[in-house]
């Protein structure tokens, strides 16, 4: 629902199905047992027990919290777990405790490092929030690629070409064919290709595959499990299902809250205020587009796809969930 | 000397008459009395005292390292410091340790946000340094721009075009020439353009920037000190001098050292053995070319440009500091 607030509606609702899917896969626990393996005052390792990220990355993210509160910062790296939804929504329970949150996860393969035609990484996306005074808080959400998964989607459905960068054919041509990742294409990491830094988006992606997975004991790269439960799980697995990793820093760890959130106000209105090329939009602020959207949708509801309001009223009929929508 | 053997010339020596000149501004301050002003921890900001960066940095994240000796990580944000030259070198001094090592650092204003025409950022880079067993250590160490000031400073010396997306000219129009820096253009960060995720470049840098300086007390965004010495300061300055930040997470305060760094040498030896596309070289692990060109110069010198030892000659013969070099 969060997502679907922020407008990250590929990561909303639409997903309930696939995550149910993997649930009948028995790939997803919905009853886990999630508990800290190990653990020191400013760090700790959480085995999510098979369960859906989106409940595991909570529990943990609160571990981060706490310890923060206790020794000025806290981090903990996740294995064993699912699908977390958006980094966004984790990173951002920081915020309410004055501290700034982070949030990251590796995913199944999909983008070929520079120089590659298989696909190593996920998407892996890193939120930092950050809070601010008057204004509201510094949200950056960003998957470490050129493009998000859920924007090559939509192209997909509507059958429209992804710009020149975002995507390669098996061979490792340049390809504007958002079908191409079926064919055994790829997407490419942040920078597009090597002239424009892609060997830098192949790093940072690697650093979240690292932290989430090598750290805590998951699987990475190539191994990372599957999102769809009809694709075959990768063979020789090093780890237990996916990693994440989160971290909290307390404010007033480095500087009184009240001074840090004046000076986050004064950078956000600089920022703000940075002087536009002509016809184009002001200056954004990260997270602006998703506060947009929420208060948006908060006032006129969140649109759904037919495909999916049909999808979540078969799932309601077969587990007996009360529920209505109205203009359905 | 450190930038120098790992082929980042343009961070070695050939800096020492820049920062002679700072000094000489007295805006360098060479004998500062560097001290925690405030601690928690496992967090510390520490005051450089108008030091060099290049003393100031190694200070701090030994204040991290022993943080993280100490309660399992160390973090610490600096105020009041000076260009600290390749961030990798600090990273890399929890290697040793058995500690990942985070460094960063922000910088004078060059980049502009997506969409605007101001200079709001610097090349604001990020390192991550990951120990691993048999394997040589990952090492990331990237500007977060498309490409780093250094790369455009050796185009503009050989009057070459730069390729689009490295920057844009004083009204934002894409350019390749590399001297449009000095009439009012500016670099891009990594992505480019919007279509191709600069908001992420933007954003990653923005991060650098608060955790650098919103949360040390330096200064921030346009208010940066500029590197050469006769380019005046901003006016109404938020803070103090330059901001950098470090990191240390001990391995073992997630996993025991040696199943990790099992784990991190099957991850560099999947990773190096992708399937590359036609033609292209194989698959770097970051960290590959700088420890390459250690290897190579630690064997055959340190090629200098003429000016650059012209340059140090005359540094020497003023502070009458001995000194010899072969081939001069």
């Amino acid at each position: 629902m969060a997502a679907d607030l922020r407008g990250i509606d590929s990561h909303g609702v639409a997903r309930l199905s696939g995550y149910v899917r993997l649930w009948e896969a028995k790939r997803v626990n919905a009853s886990p047992a999630i508990k800290i393996i190990h653990e020191t005052p400013s760090t700790a390792v959480v085995d999510g027990d098979s369960g859906l990220g989106l409940v595991v990355a909570p529990y943990a993210m609160q571990v981060a919290i706490d310890k923060a509160k206790l020794v000025g910062t806290g981090w903990v790296s996740v294995n064993n777990s699912n699908h977390f939804g958006i980094a966004g929504h984790h990173a951002m329970m920081a915020l309410e405790h004055d501290m700034i949150g982070i949030a990251m996860t590796n995913a199944s393969a999909l983008v070929a490092p520079t120089f590659s035609i298989e696909r190593m990484l996920g998407t892996n996306p890193i939120c930092v929030a950050i809070p601010a005074g008057n204004e509201p808080a510094f949200v950056a959400d960003l998957a470490t690629t050129t493009a998000a998964n859920g924007k090559l989607e939509i192209l997909q459905r509507k059958n429209l070409h992804a710009p020149a960068g975002w995507i390669q054919d098996k061979d490792g041509n340049a390809s504007t064919n958002p079908h191409e990742l079926k064919g055994g294409g790829a997407l490419l990491p942040l920078g597009g290709d090597r002239d424009h830094g892609s060997h830098k988006g192949y790093a940072l992606g690697a650093v979240v595959d690292i932290f989430s997975a090598v750290l805590s004991g998951a699987n990475y790269g190539p191994w990372v499990p599957p999102f769809p439960a009809y694709v075959p799980m990768p063979e020789n697995q090093p780890g237990k299902g996916i990693g994440h990793f989160f971290g909290a820093m307390r404010i007033d760890a480095f500087r009184p809250a009240s001074d840090f959130k004046l000076h986050m106000d004064q950078w956000i209105q600089r920022f703000r205020s940075a002087k536009t090329i002509q016809g184009q939009p002001s200056v954004l602020i990260p997270g602006d587009p998703e506060r947009e959207a929420e208060a948006e949708r908060r006032q006129n509801g969140i649109p759904l796809l037919n495909a999916v309001t049909k999808n979540l009223k078969e799932l309601g009929e077969r587990f007996d969930v009360a529920w209505k929508m109205s203009d359905v």
